[in-house]
C-alpha cells in the first residue's frame, strides 16, 4: 500500500521567519512514520497547480540547518487569488499525489484559500488534514495574540530607529521621516516606539493607519517638535489614508489585489519642507523590514518553529480545518500557550490595533501597547551610549 | 604651571565607528599623564566658536564603554563652512582654554578645516598639534586605502541586500530598486556586489556615480533581465546624473552645502513602471545605512579606535597638520599598516572608484573591486540557504 504524504504551501509575502517554520514542520514530519514524503508546493497555489511540487525529504542537512536564519521563503510562494475551478484542480493534484496533510503557512489570505482547499477536497470526499500556520509581518491576523514574522518585523523597526535616533543626535539639523510596512494595520510602526529601550530616545511622532489623517494636524505636530527640540524623528506608516480612507499618496502601479503606491514617507518630508520651510528626509527601509535576519527575534523563531511542529502533530492526530494560534496567558513574565482556532475565524478578517494602543492625540503609542509588545521583539534591544555633554 | 589640554572636534555626517575613535582617543589620552583634560567640542565647530565644550574626562566609565557600538557622535557634529574670522576666533578659544592637541575627526571638509585651524593658530604663534582622524561613510577620502565608517556601511549593504535578495526569491514578481548613500563616490552602491558572499544572488544591476547615468540603457538593461530571469535586484547611487552632470532627480531643498534631492530609486522604480509596464519598488535606507551596529563591522571598529589612538600619539610626539592613514600592504591575507600624511593631500580632495573597480557595461563592478573591499566587511556575511527546489 501506498504510503501517505504531506504538503507544506507557502503564500503571501515572506517574513524573516517563514523558513523557520518551515524548518519546525521538517523536524516533526521527520518524527512520525506514518508520513512518506514531505513535499513543498514550488511557488505557491500558483505552483500547485501546475503540479511543481518539490521533496523537502530529500534537502541537504547542510540547507536545513540554514532555514531558520534565511529569510524570504526557499518554496517561494504566491498571491494570486484562486477561482473555484483552481480548487477543484488542486484538490484532483493532491488526491494523485497521495496527499493526506496540507499545511498552509500565511496570512489572511492563505488561512482563505486553506478553508477552500480544504472543502473542495471534503466535497470530493477526501479525507484530508488542512491545518494553517500563522504567518504575517503587519500582525493583521485575526484570532491569535499575534503572528510568527511580527516580532522579527518589529525588533528590526525598534532597532534601526534607535540607531537612526544616535545618528540623529548627531546633526540635528532636520525632521527625518521614515516609513514602515503595514497597509491597513499600524503594529509595525508602533513598534518603533521601543526604541527608547535601547536607551536613547523613541520617535517623536507615530502615525498610524488605524487613525484618519489630517495634514493640518501633522504640520502642527511637526512646527511644535522643531520649536520644543530643534529637529524630530517621526515613523509613519504606509497605509496613512483621509478620513475618506483615500491614501494620501497616488497609486503608481495596480495588478490584481497588489496596488504600488508612492511613499508616503517622501510625501510627508516633501510637505515639512514645502508648507513649513524645515529642511527634512525621507527613509524607506521597505522590504528589508520583512527580511532583516540581523534583527531577527530569536522568540519570533522559537515560536515560528513551534507553529509549524504543532501543526504538523495536529494535522496527524486527525485535526483539520484548524489554525495554531498564541494565546497570551502573561505578559511579564511572558507566557504564551499555543491553542487551535477554527480557520473560519480567520479568513480575510483583518485585524488592527485596538484603542487603547493609541494615544489620545493619535500621533503616538500607549505605555499599554509597549508593555504588549516588548516581550515580542525576543530579548533587549542592544544598550546605546546616551550621554549628553 | 597650568597644565596642557586635548580637544576633540566631530565634523561632518556621522558613521556607525565615529564615537569607536572617540573611545580610542579617550583611551590612548588616559595613558598620557602630559594630558590634563580632554574635551569634546559639543555640536563641533559651531559650538566651538560658541565655546561649548564638554569634559570628557568626567564621561562616566559605563557610558564610554558603550561608546564602540553608539552610532553617530555624542559629542554631536556640524558641518557649517567658516570664514578667516572665525578660525580667528576658535585660535583664541584654544588659547584661553589652553588647549595645546587638536584632534579633528572627519571626512575631506574637516580636514580642510583641520588645516585651516592649524595655521590660523601658526599665525598668533601658537605651537598647536592639530591631527585629523579620517572618517567617511562614502569613502571618498583621499591619500587612505579606505576611511573608518564605510566598512561599516559597506557591511550593511552587502548584508541587507543579501536579505533582500532571499525575499525577492520568494515573491519574485517584480523588479526591486534600492538606493544607497554616497553622493559622489560609488563605494558604498559597490559593496552591494558583496551580498552574493552569503550563497544568494547579488544585485543583478549595480548604478554608480562615476559613470553618466543613460535612461535608455537603463531600461534595455532592465527590460533584458526581466525576459531572461522575470524579476531583478537594482542597486543605485542617490548621487546618479546625467552626461552634463545634472543629478536625474529634481532638487527638493537647498541650503548652504547640503541640497536634498528627491529620491533616485523611487524616480528608477516608476520609470520601469511607466516605460517599460514592469511592477517595481523602490527601497531606501538612507540614514539607517550609516549608523548601523547591527551590521557593524568589527575590523572598522577595531581601525576606528585604532585610528583615534594613533592620533593622540602622533599629536603627542609632536607631529602637526598630519591625518592618520591606511596604507594597504595586502589583501589576503588583509594587512594594514597606519602612516600619516599631510593634511593638504586630504584638503577637499574627493576620492571617486577608479575604472578598474567598474565592469565595461557601467552597471556592474569587477572581482578587482570585491576583493578589495571583501575584508573591510570585517568577517564573513551570514550564511543563508539557497536551496533550489
Amino acid at each position: 500500500m501506498e504510503k501517505d504524504n504531506l504538503l507544506v504551501i507557502h503564500g503571501g509575502g515572506p517574513t524573516a521567519v517563514m523558513n523557520a517554520s518551515l524548518w519546525g514542520v521538517l523536524g516533526e514530519a521527520a518524527a512520525h512514520g506514518e508520513i512518506d514524503r514531505v513535499y513543498g508546493a514550488v511557488g505557491g497555489t500558483a505552483g500547485l497547480l501546475d503540479q511543481q511540487l518539490a521533496d523537502l525529504t530529500a534537502m541537504p542537512a547542510g540547507q536545513r540547518q540554514l532555514l531558520p536564519v534565511t529569510p524570504g521563503t526557499v518554496l517561494g510562494s504566491s498571491r494570486t487569488p484562486l477561482g473555484p475551478e483552481e480548487y477543484e484542480k488542486i484538490a484532483h493534484v493532491l488526491a494523485q499525489k497521495n496527499i493526506r496533510w496540507v499545511l498552509c503557512n500565511g496570512g489572511n489570505g492563505t488561512m482563505d484559500t486553506c478553508g477552500k482547499i480544504y472543502q473542495a477536497c471534503r466535497r470530493r470526499g477526501m479525507e484530508l488534514g488542512v491545518m494553517g500556520i500563522p504567518k504575517t509581518m503587519d500582525n493583521d491576523l485575526a484570532a491569535t495574540d499575534h503572528a510568527p514574522g511580527f516580532g522579527s518585523a518589529a525588533r528590526y523597526m525598534a532597532g534601526s530607529v534607535a540607531e537612526l535616533s544616535a545618528d540623529l543626535r548627531s546633526l540635528p539639523i532636520h525632521v527625518v521621516v521614515l516609513e514602515a510596512m503595514g497597509r491597513n494595520a499600524g503594529w509595525v510602526t508602533a513598534a518603533s516606539a521601543l526604541a527608547a529601550d535601547s536607551g536613547l530616545p523613541g520617535p517623536d511622532l507615530i502615525y498610524l493607519p488605524e487613525r484618519d489623517f489630517e495634514e493640518e494636524r501633522f504640520l502642527a505636530d511637526v512646527e511644535k517638535l522643531i520649536r520644543s527640540k530643534g529637529c524630530g524623528l517621526v515613523v509613519a506608516s504606509e497605509g496613512l489614508h483621509d478620513a475618506a480612507g483615500k491614501p494620501i499618496v497616488q497609486p503608481v502601479f495596480q495588478t490584481g489585489r497588489s496596488v504600488y503606491f508612492g511613499d508616503v514617507s517622501a510625501h510627508l518630508a516633501q510637505l515639512i519642507t514645502r508648507k513649513l520651510g524645515y529642511k527634512s528626509r525621507a527613509e524607506k527601509p521597505g522590504l528589508l523590514g520583512r527580511a532583516s535576519i540581523a534583527w531577527q527575534s530569536p522568540l519570533d523563531r522559537e515560536e515560528a518553529a513551534l507553529a509549524g511542529k504543532l501543526a504538523v502533530k495536529a494535522a496527524l492526530e486527525g485535526q483539520s480545518g484548524k489554525m495554531v494560534s498564541f494565546r497570551r496567558l502573561s505578559t511579564d513574565p511572558y507566557k504564551m500557550e499555543p491553542e487551535l482556532v477554527d480557520i473560519a475565524q480567520v479568513m480575510l478578517h483583518e485585524r488592527k490595533m485596538p484603542p487603547e494602543f493609541i494615544n489620545q492625540a493619535g500621533n503616538g503609542v500607549t505605555a499599554a501597547f509597549m508593555d504588549w509588545c516588548r516581550p515580542l521583539l525576543g530579548g533587549s534591544l542592544p544598550r546605546m551610549s546616551n550621554w549628553n555633554p
